[in-house]
């Protein structure tokens, strides 16, 4: 008994489209036991296993070294909600002022003495949480709230991070700041200072 | 050590299927900053960007005139999670009764003065909330529940809509349920009234 | 090496009395088997088991009979995401227009034959889809979504709901229209007939 | 006044992609009233109705007939949280202790007698809750809890489930654990009984 | 039939306990219409309203005032999924760059026009979106992505900003990063400058 | 101009009461930066700090020794979405079969090598997996399916598990379907052995 005029065929063409459209997006529930290989074809244990933290590069310098175990690196972990990520810390090294737009991580200390911070949003005046952690200690940084580590001591920091989402992204803030040439007039208003300090901060940024 | 049957090969080939299935469907959290566009070329500062608005065309009659900015018209919302819509009243105006079944909708008043409606489930008589409200006013109607607004004033009211959905949808209440042909019977005992009754109510609609 | 000012401990209280307040809503995940008992006394099986389906008293007339088995008459069901109800259905009856504004609906004819109607949100005009339904048959009626039924026959019929949330709610579209004493305006111009027939519709309900 | 480099582009593509990669997942809210058809033609009436449950051909035996009514076999399921299935139990017969790792079941008895078992997750010892379900009555597993049923009766018994997932899965742990040959080391250990007996366990399944 | 040890049932006490603890978080399903209020009392029309962005006092300066209508200053949003902002600009204002954890926000230029820009997370170098809008014009910055704008016109801006989340929070980040005392050997790796230029950074912040 | 009766009242009041029921419950998004501790007090870095894994007691023996850091032991992580574990294997140990219900797990080695095995849901014959992980491997266990690790070798190893969820749960196979006194019917025909083999894998439970 169900009627259609040739408008609404029309109309339904563009709910076709539409659903096209939002085919690409997600970290949903699954409705299957895992999302299968892009190849299609019948997955071994090898699609569930992830070996390319056997042998890491330390690169030296003053800033940490991440290697990340998500979505984009592993595709088994699409629709499953969690990810991973190994930090190594050269001596002195910091891994810059940072959030996660799409997770909150813990970080799990497996070898040195890591220097942790992390800044709520309370209003007028942010508070700053600091931390010394030993190995085997954890720290939660909260969804999209920016943190930092620094490893003060003379030795090389391991650390092992998990994220409540398969790709919980990164928002570097020196670069994001000050590496893409946002209009000095907006940083120095923003930041009130002059535009030679501006300048510098900006120098430094590739 | 995996071992699969010829089998098991039958029965991943189905779950491939049920992979293309599924993949239309979604307001799902993001895991990416957005959706790139439509022809995966690099988006520019226009993809984020709604200018239809600047010009819009009034219809004058006894309905208002919406125009929707969601992920139809505005593919860059998709898995974002927010939609919004312009509204224009010309004197004496209504948005008939009806309900969006996908998202909560604030509605905003930009210029003049807007009586509104909304209609509650309580058992088993539905609660009427009205009220009036000025320029810079914001009323809520909470998701799935029947509203309507009204401009009993001389002037042309305008408002702006959002919404918790990407794609709300809109079930106009006289259209669907007067505009479609639904058996007469159903009508007449769903709202007790005689056939001739309906016959009105339903002569009006397209 | 935290530090704090009174400022930031007063914007604690009042992050703590938001937390009081958003404690009550939610269709949310599970973080536990099943949320317990109101009385927090340890549950036993018939926390878990529904039986006042057994004897159900029919009230003849013309509308649809309905026991909803939700969050409100079954606690359990808390944060589990699904509810049912038992439809029973007089001769001559109907279910009238409606929609539930939280949950998808399957229906799943236990006894008889029973019509039924589903209208979607194609504009400028939706379409109705009408299906005869025989013993053992399911029909959907996806979230929001305007649907009724009417049971043509001479015989009762009997059929049971399953939502996808543990409490989808109910418009009721004849009651929320014309049982709530809308402006008379809004509704004449809204469903374009003249006043006497609002009247009319708005007499019958209570 | 948006910039872009050479790199900026190739990490586009690389986003890309994993859009693709992503595209398959899900149990998330609709954007659209439902999911088109297959075929992007427009749907009909039949494509949200369910009759194969008119003609079930019940196999006798010791094991429960079980009929899946979820997105793989009624694919209008997609994206609207709700799956059902038609149990049949001959005399005498199981289903035997089994998980659903996506959904909540609700079982309601359609005709018979049925004894039915949920295990928790108390710790360290589980707590068993079994109960007599007559006609008409509803039990609820929740989602990932292990459970079971049993006719005792001499006569045939039907249930009607209801989950909260489009495809709640199934994890059939006989099988699961004595069928796919999982290294008798572990299971030995792990149900601390001699090898003789895993292996009378395993000489059963297929 | 259900058998529990006394252990169970202190096992049960913790599950009960737990239960008050996860109590607070939330912006998930509605279960109801909508959340009641605080006090419980049933709501009138007034309830759904908000009449403070009425008379805005604006404050000069170089920055952006801000009024936020969300779960806070609104309690009927809670659980609705949607919030909103008035921003008022006055001429050569700033809104410092920024990050909402937990919303995309869509900005719609209500008078005036108005600089925006926008930074994404591509790697190595994130990509800067800008635009000039005008009054009408809408854009979209997906969540936890850094955005700010600038008035750079003689004249006071207004504009009205759509949130995904009824509590989308601020991370400002010149008050994050130097308003809060962290470690300058921290800053000064991370930004690549001399302590000076951090103190000079930090010294302008409350 | 809103209205409301006794009975509306009366209705009220059922909702409220609803209100409560409903408040736990949850792995729900966090309308905060995170939920405040269960004293109100403000939090303090100690808040968002794990020690206990620091020094752990291993018991020796045939099973694995699992410390869970999650909501219950950890509240900070409440409404954030990952939890964590560390599992200790002395040497010939396993962890048995088992699911999570609520969540998906990544699991890293931190020393030695180990043995794991996961069970998908193919039908009628499932699929298992099986892998050698060697330190720094990470293998992904999805939600709800069966899995188990065992320590072949003559070494203590250490893992560190991520989870999905703040409370994933377990369900211990070996304890769940032979140590709560199932009817031995329901055992025999679903196992398909004898009483006395089911017998002998329950004496052995507690």
């Amino acid at each position: 008994m169900a009627s259609r005029s040739a408008l609404a065929v029309s109309t339904f063409l563009c709910l076709a489209a539409l659903a096209a459209l939002s085919a690409h997006a997600a970290d949903p529930e699954e409705i299957r036991d895992f999302a299968p290989p892009a190849d299609y074809a019948p997955p071994n244990a090898s699609y569930f296993t992830f070996t390319e933290l056997r042998n890491i590069d330390v690169k030296q310098g003053q800033f940490a070294n991440v290697t990340n175990v998500n979505v984009v690196s592993f595709p088994v972990l699409s629709g499953l909600g969690v990810a991973n990520a190994l930090l190594v810390y050269p001596p002195g090294s910091v891994n810059v002022p940072h959030t996660h737009p799409r997770g909150t991580e813990t970080l799990f200390v497996l070898e040195g003495t890591l220097e942790v911070g992390l800044i709520d949003t309370t209003l007028p005046v942010p508070v700053l949480f600091t931390q010394t952690l030993y190995k085997n200690d954890i720290f939660v940084f909260p969804r999209g709230l920016v943190h930092f580590q620094i490893n003060k001591s003379k030795y090389v920091v391991r650390a092992y991070a998990s994220f409540s989402s398969t790709n919980p992204g990164l928002v570097s803030l020196p670069r994001t700041l000050f590496g893409v040439h946002i209009d000095p007039e907006v940083l120095t208003k923003s930041f009130e200072v002059s535009s030679d300090i501006i300048a510098k901060l900006s120098a430094v940024q590739p």
